[in-house]
């Protein structure tokens, strides 16, 4: 099968038909939907080697995943994305088929337009006209794509690292195609990005009726005390690349329908966003400490920390990172943010392989209804891309 | 249809037949059981007009209730009660069948044992043997028995209560026979109840992602702002015949089961047992002047107080008081406490209608899994009613 648009050696496709195409394709988590064979046949007719492993994992959904690479010398520069999209919500009220690729104002629509369909385009298209251009690299370009990044995230990127590097494979530098942009493009570079650490904690009361208090121990009051405590001090001021960490209450709960008994149990969860003052190790640690230094001998309460897979992490800007920044000035005119903000992402898997930096469309859509990226965004993301290529087989 | 062990002129009941035949009727709120036909056919037989009022409401089980009265002229004792009982619970972990009746080592086991059949079955004894004794009092003595406090108490005590004035029914004096005394019988006489208030907090803020916190505005450190605020202070130290208020919160919840989400509101119920410094009106009002003192303008919130039909109320210790006093001292040895303290009681719509005092059995096992009473209780608890009784009518 062949598509003319999309295939064959005259002209290679441009950003635009790439990401439309690749809206086309249904692919919501854990679903490929047609997005990695897409890649799997564009890369195939430019001559990488292709791999698609599947991963599987009892209790979660087997995720297709695809890995291409042209050449075997080092360096290596990977590129690395997911193809997979969240849901489209309430499609009726999308004003353009989320999965339809459409062109409206000089902004395409669709699921994944931001994140990460356009970016994977963008930096295909820049790719293959590097190519064209300049024949094979001095050196290897990769593709780490992944279909499972918006869901669990179990059968993805980590177990797609570990595979590659059994088969031996080694990157030097990557380039994660995030929608890391906050309003536009040339915004923001992420050079690294918080840790992510949950905790739960139970305050244990003695259950009792509202008019013989003294009976009971009302576990309320005691949560109160707890989780003022963990408000009242910041946990660091920052660092030189971060913000300072980050404590939110996520949920605080006792479910006691009756308003005349007293209940046994109060629960809440908080999140902490954690700059590299911290790892997950110390900062649980810090946590204890405060919470037990709160309760005293009044409190009876116990802490839960969920296992953490997102530790704080920070490429050091040096010569990579001011080859992309250079780039991106480049072609915009403005010189980029190094920013550790946000959410996690799969930079965090990736940071142990190889230097990672993250930048890609503007991320202000993502996850919404009418999901889009400006056209001209494509075409200069992709112009971007182009001088990263070039000047990093230059060197 | 006649019962050899309740009728018949020669020998009246005594109060562990009663109690047991009353045990036996199945009566959970809101069904009747037999137990007010078994009151009523006992009472008719004793001479007295018997009423068995029906009231229903949309939205409540029809309750049936009972009004016996034994003569017109003032003054007149009334006696109030309940013949609803809680369910059994676990049923398989009672010792003793909870409908059975069963007398073990001294002890009457039943639910509704202490609360409160065995405190009717000793007034209607204490009656039955006054009047075989005394003949007909230089006055009334009126039955107020209810099948609905136990449950919503919709169709209780507070319609029978209107339908008595309806009727022109006019009262002296009230002793609701709760099981009053907290570990032995002459411990305590209840002479007011704290009044009950509940109301609801909801702290409004704008639900967004952990890592954006700037974006969102989380409602649970306003939440505890609140709650720590209404905590703080007492409500008053006290009164003359009343505890301290107590204000405990009963629930706080989100729900919120994402750990990355902050969500958009917090909610909280409180239930506050107060004294008579407050009325259910001026205690809404300190306590919402509390809250928007605490709030200023860094949180958004909403009070909802719930309508209250528990004042707290106190009926002046006075002669009748003292009688009543007199007589368990007589009977136990001990001078009983004066006492306004645990739940509500029906005595708090009482109240409107005349002095009310409540005294019954003990209720250490009231509510609960083999719920008992001691046989020597029911024959000195009938013993002190019957002092009350010569004492009330010889005057
Ligand atoms: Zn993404
Ligand atoms: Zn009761």
């Amino acid at each position: 099968m062949s598509d003319t648009a999309l295939s064959g050696p005259a002209t290679p496709p441009d950003a635009l038909a790439l990401a439309q195409a690749l809206i086309r394709c249904p692919s919501v988590t854990p679903e490929e939907g047609g997005a990695l064979d897409l890649l799997a046949r564009v890369l195939g007719d430019a001559g990488f080697a292709v791999e698609r492993p599947v991963f599987s994992e009892a209790g979660t959904p087997d995720i297709q995943n695809l890995y291409a690479r042209l050449g075997t010398a080092a360096p290596c520069l990977v590129f690395a994305g997911h193809t997979d999209v969240v849901p489209p919500g309430d499609a009726g009220s999308w004003r353009h088929d989320p999965f339809g690729g459409e062109v409206a104002d000089g902004m395409l629509y669709g699921r994944g337009a931001a994140d990460m369909k356009g970016g994977i385009a963008c930096w295909l298209a820049a790719t293959l006209a590097h190519l064209r251009a300049h024949g094979r690299p001095a050196g290897s370009i990769a593709f780490l794509i992944t279909g499972d990044e918006e869901g669990p995230a179990v059968n993805g990127t980590v177990k797609l690292l570990d595979w590659a590097r059994a088969r031996g494979e080694r990157f030097d530098h990557c380039v994660l195609g995030e929608p890391t942009n906050p309003a536009a493009l040339g915004d923001m570079i992420k050079i690294g990005r918080r840790g992510s650490l949950t905790g739960r904690i139970t305050v244990h009361g003695r259950q009792g009726h509202v008019a013989y208090p003294h009976r009971a121990e009302n576990p309320i009051p005691g949560m109160l005390r707890l989780a003022a405590a963990l408000l009242a001090e910041p946990l660091d001021t920052g660092t030189a690349h971060f913000d300072a960490s980050n404590l939110e209450f996520t949920t605080l709960d006792v479910g006691n329908p009756s308003t005349n008994v007293i209940p046994a149990e109060a629960r809440a969860t908080f999140n902490i966003r954690f700059n590299d003052t911290w790892t997950a190790e110390t900062l649980g640690a810090e946590i204890r400490a405060r919470l037990e230094r709160a309760a005293g001998n009044a409190v009876r309460f116990s802490l839960d920390l969920l296992p953490s897979n997102s530790p704080a992490f920070l490429t050091q800007p040096d010569a990579f990172v001011d080859l992309v920044s250079d780039a991106i000035l480049a072609e915009t005119g403005r010189r980029p943010a190094l920013s550790t903000t946000g959410g996690t992402s799969d930079a965090r898997f990736i940071k142990d392989a190889c230097p990672v930096i993250e930048f890609g469309l503007v991320g202000e859509t993502m996850h919404q209804v009418d999901e889009c990226v400006a056209v001209a965004d494509l075409e200069r993301l992709t112009a971007i891309y182009r001088r990263v290529l070039a000047a990093y087989f230059a060197r």
